[in-house]
């Protein structure tokens, strides 16, 4: 998508491959919303520690860097010996694998790129071959995303307003996203609406990285406190809301998404907001058979306790881009903290699922389930 | 309440009068929860100076300062001249009142201190009535509060798991608070609970000061984003919410507090988990038909855009205390932001309204209204 860079814009996405270099080109995503930078992965150990300290997050952004992080390992090996390319793939994959040791998304993606490999007769032309999946794996990614866009973008009425939680945006993929595509497609249809982006305490995803895309490519937006929501639903003022899911579970609808999704729900139910949960089909679970058998991640307390950001020496004015990063304490500092980091929103309180394949009741994925990629 | 300086365990009320030295002596609110300190006021022009500028907030606590400053600068005056006094007393009235323009309660306070200085006969009569009323002021205020935790005890059983949002602590009243008066008398009666403190976006009065008030107290406690509460409800770990208000329809059972209050009413009514409002009889409005009529602040953007605390350069360990206080931006540079400072929650989500006179269905004010203090 957009990003405009000392006055020029540019389209750019998530996640890239140099080839004439051998590089990994990244979104320093770290230093968003403050700083635009492209980070070059030199090697695959680069790769590695580019996804587990998180200069590149989001489900389809990861697995794309890691494919390209894989083909990338395979092509700087240099020789013919087939056994000790091989030794050198294993290497790259299981250093790879262990940046983000949870994720599944690298694994799946890494796997094309093996499958891919090996209809190989040589080196070169596994190294061929590797480069040729990873580009492919990224470039689904982005039709998925694309397809996603399609199908949500009927949702999106003139003057609507749309509230959204947290980033599934193009920054969590290769480019698009997931609860944004549908706003990007009705942007490019040429329809006008606002976008509510909640601040998604304690990580701000949706105050940094949702608000910055939004401004990037110009979609009217206000970033509201995560307890606004209600009280504009109860003024009237948010008439759709947008989510994206890390995992959502194809036998019952149910979806884990970011902590503070589930709240939203009930508000829209209360209020007969239509509620919509945008996903690519490599994050339904068909195997889990309950919503709360999905392990919920306790994270650090330090998130809840403070918040991270660039100081501000002057309060008012636009003089903030240069200020210095900073962790700010704000609560009492001999309090501690709880910080589940997902929560699960029941079927009942969805509308619908916008898939790359159509838009589903929740409970009707499982029927669906040949035609979502289901393989038993 | 406790508070523990340097190891001595002391306890304070928010405001209080030093007659010998004519202070109004406040607890300094902006640098909690990181610095604790008294402020001597020495003349009623920074007494109103205190209150406008937020050394003191709260309603019960701002009712009480002015009504110690309208006292102080009654007592300042040398001589027995009842007109320059009474000019005197006017100016000191005015300056106060213009604190804090909309604010209701330090109207009142003054008027009741005037009222009793109407008794006197001479200048120093009055001198001595206007101390005495201001004084009763204050006590009424904490005994207000101290017949709310009386009346809300009852609902804290042991072991309960209580969410509260915001700040409605001893801090913004004299003493006790309101939402955290039936937690404090429960600590008294030995039942033994856990508190989860809403952080309280934007402005974290909840990971501010009801956590320094818990803390100070001893009472078992932890922060929470505002965006956990649903799924802690759904995990079982909430059994009742507790909050404060700002202003209660007393013909209707509505209730105005700050941003947020709303959602946590719909999330425990679709638990089942039962929500109360702890609040004075001087927050009820007996005029107002309808809570769409009560006006709702927009408040600066600043407040969602960033945070405000105290810089920690170590991140980990306790040496958070004495770190510089700043504000950061979080939020994407180009970005905006809504920020209504208060929802209206219906009163079919209000399990019950703690007052001092007794607990009711917050449909039943009306037809309690004599009990309740209505005064047509």
């Amino acid at each position: 998508m957009n990003v405009t860079v000392r006055g020029k814009t540019r389209a750019y996405r998530t996640v890239t491959f140099d080839a004439a270099h051998n590089h990994v080109r990244l979104i320093e995503q770290r230093l968003l919303p403050h700083t635009f930078k492209i980070e070059a992965s030199r090697n695959f150990r680069e790769t590695a520690a580019a996804i587990r300290d998180m200069v590149v997050r989001g489900a389809g952004a990861i697995g794309a860097t890691a494919a390209y992080g894989l083909a990338q390992g395979a092509r700087a090996f240099r020789g013919s010996d087939q056994r000790k390319f091989s030794r050198q793939v294993e290497t790259v994959y299981t250093t790879l694998k262990a940046a983000r040791p949870t994720a599944v998304d690298p694994v799946n993606a890494m796997n094309a790129v093996r499958r891919a490999m090996g209809r190989g007769q040589s080196v070169a032309q596994q190294q061929t071959l590797a480069l040729a999946a990873a580009e492919e794996f990224a470039n689904e990614d982005v039709q998925h995303c694309a397809a996603i866009g399609r199908q949500g973008v009927k949702l999106i009425r003139n003057g609507m307003k749309v509230l959204t939680h947290c980033n599934a945006g193009w920054l969590a993929f290769v480019d698009f996203g997931t609860a944004t595509a549908p706003l990007y497609a009705a942007q490019a249809a040429g329809k006008r609406f606002h976008v509510f982006c909640d601040e998604t305490r304690p990580r701000s995803q949706g105050a940094t990285l949702t608000a910055w895309e939004l401004a990037q490519q110009g979609i009217a937006h206000q970033i509201i406190a995560d307890n606004a929501a209600g009280h504009l639903m109860q003024a009237g003022e948010i008439d759709l809301v947008l989510v994206g899911s890390d995992r959502t579970l194809g036998r019952t609808g149910e979806v884990a998404n970011k902590i503070g999704t589930y709240t939203k729900a009930v508000l829209a139910k209360r209020h007969g907001i239509p509620f919509y949960v945008a996903i690519p089909l490599s994050t339904i679970d068909w195997n889990l058979r309950r919503g709360r058998e999905i392990p919920i991640e306790e994270r650090p307390e330090d998130e809840v306790l403070g918040a991270w950001g660039v100081l501000q020496t002057q309060r008012t004015g636009a003089g903030v881009r240069n200020g210095k990063r900073a962790y700010l304490r704000v609560a009492n500092p001999t309090s501690g903290a709880r910080n589940p980091g997902f929560d699960v929103t029941p079927a009942d309180l969805i509308t619908g699922i916008i898939t790359p394949a159509g838009i589903f009741k929740p409970r009707e994925l499982w029927r669906h389930r040949r035609t979502l990629g289901f393989n038993p």
